[in-house]
């Protein structure tokens, strides 16, 4: 086991304790346990506990613009459609999990934007990382004359992340998917019909 | 100052430190300091931390109707424009607060909804309350003409809702009304232009 690899543990296990108790909830210990790290040694792999912090937020944003990038460049496939196979596959991630923890970067926007500044740069270059994703999709399919006229690409799919994120944190509240039934037919079939 | 007088300059003061910091993150004697109530006197009030959580879900749920009730009840101006009118009021309202703190129903959901059913279920209502509200709206729209052919009342009630969670906490990421300005534009031109 390199340090690299020790490092990379901590981050996965913190990553899942996180997203279902939230990050000031969380302590070092029940991380090193979840990932089988001795106690005493964090300090050894990150300086503090919010750089950790920082490196999950990367970590969250890293696996979702991986998702995102598998959906939105599938070839064959109208635009308007890969993004919708990504907000399906997310779906079908909360079906399993009983509509619980919503989105990672969401909730750690919530927690912590409005107290800590570093986090809050960190956050908002991860959701402007998801919506430069996304714009790029609405520019593409409106190039492909998937959009309506007059629509404006960049604001649409901003609006969409926007959206999704409250369509989360509902049915966190819900604990049902309906939310996101009802965030997809308003999308797809109402905002993007064509 | 009568029993009840005192429980409500603590729910006072408590609804506007927890939607500052969050409700874990809220200690009991910092609320007592800020109502100006004697230390040691909390559960003379409240049985509960819990307690005095779920009462200020209450309050919260509470102002925000109030709030809507005066702007979709509001005479002679088009149902939709009502809903617009309560949506500046709150953008004005976080344009003078420095885009902070964000819906404080939503954040305590994000935090609460999946640790503690109790709250969960008391938020889910909360926010039933602020969509039943809104799809009257909506069907007294629709009533009048000023809906587009095909859509659902209540479907849209209740996505512009979860919509407006989003854009809400995304101005908290991006401390920018931006978020807020989108929404309004994208609802109020796109999805619900006549």
């Amino acid at each position: 086991m390199t340090k690299e690899d020790t490092r990379n543990r901590l981050i996965e296990a913190g990553a899942r304790i996180v997203h279902e108790k939230g990050f000031r909830d969380t302590g070092i210990k029940e991380i090193l346990e979840a990932a089988g790290v001795p106690r005493g040694s964090f300090y050894f792999y990150f300086k503090s506990k919010d750089e950790f912090g920082l490196a999950l937020v990367d970590f969250y944003a890293a696996f979702l613009a991986a998702m995102m990038d598998r959906h939105l460049e599938a070839p064959g496939i109208p635009h308007i459609q890969r993004l919708k196979g990504f907000f399906d596959e997310i779906a079908a991630y909360f079906g399993a999990r009983g509509c619980t923890g919503g989105c990672p970067v969401g909730n750690m926007a919530q927690e912590l934007a409005d107290d800590d500044e570093t986090f809050r740069e960190k956050l908002k270059r991860a959701m402007a990382g998801m919506e430069e994703r996304m714009a790029a999709c609405m520019r593409a399919a409106a190039h492909g004359g998937e959009l309506r006229e007059g629509m404006d690409p960049a604001e649409t799919a901003a609006f969409i992340l926007n959206s999704w994120e409250g369509a989360l944190l509902r049915m966190k509240a819900e604990k049902s998917l309906e939310p996101l039934v009802l965030f997809d037919r308003m999308v797809f079939s109402v905002l993007l019909r064509s």
